[in-house]
């Protein structure tokens, strides 16, 4: 399924529209046997159309299911009734269950458009949820889906709240923990408004779209797995909200606490670790916005019976090198492969998650997990385990390397005392991630290090020319990604 | 110009997207020449477009003025940097004349696709603008469009804030007051969520698409016009706008006042009489609502130079007879024309708003307006100023019957006690208004009218009988539009 919207083509003439009184960009019902779909309708000019014909966009025509020439029936939609809730809640009326349901229904089946889902993430950001609605909107995103049920308790799993280019401890913590007997069917999402998910990353080294059948062979066989929620349904109307947030580049607390809840609630968790990491450029921006958040997502988990712990993590620049699905992919081997130059900060991250996910699934003594989580990637087994998922989700894969890679070099000798994750992030973004897999960032310098002139800072990765010097003038001209003190104690900026 | 979004369709497969690392609803900048377009990118799997072939929207078409052939370049659009702003307002943060300008600009442009426009409206319902945000919104929405400026003074206009269906005085008023000699250069809007705005309306009696210099020749030779705005790109920005607030049925206090007032300052007014109707289906629910309004409404006409009165009037049901652009018509030129049969709701609420514009502009001592301006009704001075006008907008039309027609019953004997103006208005919007000019509602009775059980209480007029369908469904089913209590007391509902 895809999350795009659906939309049709008709011509401006058309008789068909003139009869129904259908306008450009009205919403229409599309018809075909028992099928149907509510997409957006584009008139146009062209006389790439005849009278009377349709041209559909893809997930229009995935939805129809319609072979070439099909007769499709076009009509009025039936009143989008739930929408009059979201204004509501726009001029400040909260939401119960029942209302948050009748909008999350019609968002999952595609009947609300681009513009209305709009509105309806902007009003929660603008107003924000309180923890009822949270927990309502939780709830109706779970109800929407497909959900997941294991026999054995309990099940662990993990997630970060964004915002943190390079930190990609998932794969090495399911390695880790997995090798140690838990079971962890990790489910995870591709990018909102980062230059990659851990879904991208995962599938740079291995199938992620596995369907349920598929998931719970995985787990059953090795204990963990690293794949895509969205092939499994689970939250589907969370993937359309983000297909929105990802234009708005927003994500409100109470969203974004029901986005991640809703996909654990369906994915069958029974303890669950966060990663907050807290620093000027990173989602969350102090300590007590953390304990907020963090307040709320333990408050909201124990709702539906998972047990949560939240662990706030420096968030001051980028873990690892790369940022960018292969380029992270590349950090992650490296860590679970014990490369003497692997990147030691995603290392200790991934060991502490890992360690509170073993103390709070009672696997060892408080206190006892990081070490053992050290010590599981030392002797090799969290290395043979991730290989043993790879090969069980499909096939063990290499990275893809760019076809192209230019330097951005230190402006001056001194000391890094900024490294700023979202101009990083946008640099990668910009450079094609994460829709090009080996697109992105790849980081030669930590905060404190010295650096000579001229040296790289960072290397840009694309497929093309064109985007890398697209990212570059971003990175040269609009914004500073890293910043260098001289020697003489002048910062440059 | 066309204040649709622009669009353009490629392959999914095209190698043009892919090298570029563009995906679908990605915006794309489209070059051709001197001349480029922000679109959104629709990808699509259709044969109907070869590999490097790409289809159009018609707005995307005419920004572009391109012969079929021609070749387009595809590429990145600069970053959207306003949005910054956008997003800071949805959390909170006021806004600065600065700000609104880069916005204004970028959605004037047709830089903002409909999703961050939708951002944007909704963030000024949830956290509504001040008084400062909606003066420098206002300045910077006249400043992105065309200005008319009139020698003479005073110029006098009006407005009507939304909601009651069939309020449709401005024709009348312009007539009188132009029959005794003030200019009124009356520039109009299409609907937005109504079933007929002014324009629409007009447009079944004389043409309203004037551009400049027409409209001058008419005020000139005739002291006024009835014209739709649009089409002179007074406040552009504003047409986008509305075109997505229709969509979402929203307009906050703010976005509405600077909407208003940027039109008539653009338009060149002096003096402004407002009409603010309440009732428990009106836009505005109470006179405490209307006097926050008008008080906002005047303080920032204030500070354009513009002196303003507001008059709150009943709207506690629709106005004349008519809901729909011609069935408003016919009831427009029944006053005008003094046929005895004539909605005397719609005539005395003319009078008093043009009295009211007759004294503000100083041509009639105060309490003398509304008399003088129904003698000139009466006289027939009126009517003969409102043929001469449509005969100078391009020639008077009969406003066109639709195909078909069908009763809605009295479900008792007894008495109208509840007419419902957005139930009315959006059945008449089912029927096709505002799009089919010659759909809508025709009411038979107004409020404390005695009928007999099985009478018509109103009639809906369609062009097809799968509208009247459609619309007769909702009256029956959805929501009922009006309630009669029978005579033993107990009301119907």
């Amino acid at each position: 399924m895809t999350a795009d919207e659906a939309v049709v083509f008709m011509r401006e003439d058309c008789h068909v529209c003139r009869a129904e009184g259908l306008g450009s960009r009205t919403r229409v019902l599309l018809t075909v046997g028992e099928k149907s779909v509510v997409a957006t309708l584009y008139q146009v000019t062209s006389d790439l159309l005849g009278h009377g014909e349709a041209g559909l966009s893809e997930a229009a025509w995935e939805k129809l299911g319609v072979a070439e020439g099909t007769a499709i029936l076009v009509s009025h939609p039936p009143p989008l009734e739930s929408f009059r809730d979201v204004r509501a809640r726009i001029f400040g009326k909260r939401l119960d269950e029942r209302q948050f349901a009748g909008i999350i229904a019609d968002v999952a089946t595609g009947r609300y458009s681009v513009v209305e889902t709009a509105a309806f993430l902007t009003a929660g950001s603008a107003f924000p949820l309180d923890e009822a609605e949270t927990t309502a909107l939780t709830r109706v995103m779970v109800a929407a889906g497909q959900q997941l049920r294991w026999g054995s308790s309990p099940i662990v799993d993990k997630h970060c709240i964004g915002g943190l280019p390079g930190n990609r401890t998932t794969p090495i913590v399911v390695a880790i923990v997995a090798a140690l007997g838990l079971t962890m069917p990790k489910t995870s999402s591709r990018a909102i408004t980062s230059p990659a998910g851990t879904a991208d990353t995962m599938e740079t080294l291995a199938p992620v779209d596995l369907d349920v059948d598929q998931i719970r062979r995985v787990v059953e066989n090795e204990g963990g797995c690293v794949v895509w929620g969205g092939a499994v349904n689970l939250s589907p109307a969370d993937d359309l909200l983000i297909r929105v947030e990802r234009v708005l580049d927003l994500d409100s607390e109470g969203q974004l606490v029901a986005s991640v809840l809703s996909k654990k609630v369906a994915a069958g968790a029974s303890h669950l670790v966060l990663d907050l990491p807290v620093g000027p450029t990173a989602k969350l921006r102090s300590q007590a916005a953390a304990e907020a958040l963090s307040a709320r997502l333990i408050a909201v988990a124990s709702a539906f019976g998972i047990r949560c712990q939240a662990l706030v993590s420096d968030g001051s620049q980028p873990v690892g090198f790369g940022i960018g699905p292969a380029l992270e992919a590349r950090d992650v081997v490296a860590v679970l492969r014990q490369i003497p130059e692997c990147p030691l900060d995603l290392q200790v991250r991934a060991c502490t998650l890992a360690g509170a996910i073993l103390e709070l699934a009672g696997r060892c003594p408080a206190g006892a997990g990081a070490s053992l989580a050290a010590e599981t990637l030392r002797n090799g087994r969290a290395w043979e385990k991730f290989q043993r998922i790879c090969e069980a989700q499909g096939g063990m894969r290499q990275p893809p390397v760019a076809a192209e890679r230019q330097p951005w070099l230190a402006p001056a000798t001194g000391t890094v005392t900024t490294i700023d994750n979202r101009v990083l992030a946008r640099v990668a973004k910009l450079a094609g991630a994460p829709a090009m897999k080996a697109a992105g960032v790849d980081l030669q310098v930590k905060l404190g290090d010295r650096v000579a002139q001229g040296q790289p800072l960072f290397y840009i990765h694309a497929e093309t020319l064109a985007e890398i010097d697209y990212a570059l003038h971003y990175a040269n001209v609009v914004a500073l990604p890293i910043a260098v003190a001289p020697d003489d104690g002048k910062e440059i900026a």
